[in-house]
């Protein structure tokens, strides 16, 4: 604390990303990355990007990417807002959209950011929680708000909530903005994309961080009705001109470019996630059912937090969140084939 | 304006970026870029640097590049911040560091940004007018206030104020912030790093988009008190927690290392502007003394409207303000010789 900190920060509980460590031979399964690698496709552009034209500054529009996006979801260039990351999107959304006089509505168990942007901005929240399957009940949405959020498929539950069940938030909403946070979304759900276009006050985020595996280059984007992404725009010109630089912009555009290697992969990630679910249920897990890269799991008699110790010293990590109600699970990224048989070894010993 | 914006949202006045021609063939001297290339070095990391661990998220903490440039500066990694170019960097500042009870100052003729700053965040402040020299008098600054910024060459005059002037701001200030801005530093002036260790107020923020000559990659810093360095972190933290990619992170500690393309580059850029300052007072050009890669001046019969409206219909773009006190005045980024060469000769003839 220093007595020249604003007000605000003095106030403020950071985000704690998951731990990146720096040691190498880590079966490293804590913050859902993609196993396999990007699109070689990418990895060329970026070499032949990094160039004398770095010199220049950015396009500050991102205007062939918001293009490029645009055409592969059927939506207008103006229809799409990109940022560094979702994460910064999502912080431009809270600030420029959710910030309202009544408070938002978010599952209590959720992505962890969300409380944190609240915080930064001031804005208001009221947590509805999950019902006992750990699902999103939409009537429970049909309450005077500030406008909603929450992931689909759910952080980190990997719950996946039908189209139909979204439709219905968003339309019990009139008046409020529905965010619908898909970073998991290629992985086995259905993109509320498809409604943009019917409803004015629906705003669907991405990322390139995970089925497209850029999670090191930053790239996130928000489709929506062009008026939502023109109050993202007025937030971002007035706080960072140029927020992706041109590696990212040209990989980015890449990745759309090569579906078959997105396609690929983003299959083997699915098949392995199907595997590595039978096997921990046969261990004596209960797994939730998965649309995401990742599984949530809680042993019958073998405590996650322990669990989550006893992996580390195997050199294995995964994410264990000392929250209520899921103090008990495992948040277990799926790796490759290799990684997933020393993970299902290891919990065998551990659980058997 | 739409229902669904936030109030914050109804009244922003973003900032508006020089503009950024798709055109070819265009002499561009109007956003300050560096007329060089980055070092080699720097494009032959990022090009080793695009491979498959693009999967996975940079190292959230910068630590490698923080170090580079502590050891650069001679000050601890724990003092230095870096983000997404230096726009992100003075955003974060102004809300953790200059959101205060008091209204912060800074100059009348100044970056443009601070204002869109301040109503992005709600920050009141004070405009100080510049002598009449456009010149920064440091006793002008001792009045109440809840921080104080000013760039370092100004922006867009190019002028510099001694560090023996800017001390004086520090030090009569000891309960605010003091943000020295040092975008242009390298080409002329000395860095107030060199104060920050005795003055636990001072932070100084740069940016590798101009002597560095990376604009196209976005990273900036700023370097202080540990405790100033702490409040960024924490909005930072808050905000986005990834805020440089791999490439960036990667591309920037090369920048740092190559001292020799830098010094060679930066003293190429130094000889131009001496160059076409003295060719355009023999053409009735008043020019302030520039500390900057850019220049600004005013002729004695043409007026700048005129001359940048001229200037683009030859193709050679530069910056021109429509605001008080500056507005018949160009701001002219140093180019190429020959760019330079063939700014000079269209200037002769609008102007002869």
């Amino acid at each position: 604390m220093s007595k020249f900190w604003s007000p605000l920060v003095r106030e403020l509980k950071p985000y704690v990303p998951g731990e990146q460590p720096k040691m190498q031979r880590l079966v490293k399964l804590n913050t859902n990355e993609n196993p396999y690698g990007p699109s070689p496709r990418v990895l060329e552009v970026i070499r032949q990007q990094a160039d004398d034209s770095l010199r220049l500054y950015p396009d500050p529009e991102s205007e062939r990417l918001r293009g490029v996006i645009g055409d592969y979801y059927g939506v207008s260039p103006e229809q799409v807002f990109v940022g560094n990351g979702s994460d910064e999107v999502l912080a431009h959304i809270f600030q420029g959209l959710l910030k309202q006089d009544r408070p938002i509505l978010f599952p209590d168990i959720t992505y962890s950011f969300y409380p944190v942007y609240c915080g930064l901005y001031g804005v208001d929240s009221r947590l509805v929680p999950l019902n006992e399957d750990f699902g999103i009940n939409p009537e429970d949405y049909r309450v005077p708000n500030g406008g909603v959020i929450f992931p689909n498929p759910n952080a980190p539950t990997g719950r996946f909530l039908p189209l139909d069940d979204v439709e219905q938030i968003v339309a019990g909403n009139p008046d409020s903005v529905v965010v619908v946070d898909e970073a998991y979304v290629d992985f086995g759900g259905d993109s509320a994309i498809a409604l943009v276009d019917r409803y004015p006050n629906l705003l669907v985020t991405q990322t390139l961080s995970k089925a497209r595996s850029l999670a090191g280059l930053r790239v996130g984007f928000a489709v929506g009705h062009r008026d939502l992404v023109e109050a993202l725009n007025r937030v971002k010109n007035s706080f960072n001109s140029y927020p992706l630089d041109r590696l990212a912009q040209a990989g980015a555009v890449a990745a759309f470019e090569d579906q078959t290697w997105f396609e690929h992969t983003r299959k083997q990630v699915i098949a392995e996630r199907e595997r590595v679910t039978s096997a921990l249920e046969k261990m004596g897990f209960e797994v939730l059912p998965s649309a995401a890269n990742f599984i949530f799991c809680q042993h019958g008699s073998v405590s996650g937090d322990t669990l989550a110790a006893r992996l580390r010293e195997r050199g294995i990590i995964v994410r264990h969140f000392d929250k209520p109600r899921i103090d008990n699970f495992l948040r277990i990224t799926i790796g490759t084939d290799g990684q997933n048989d020393e993970l299902l070894w290891a919990l065998g010993e551990l659980t058997g």
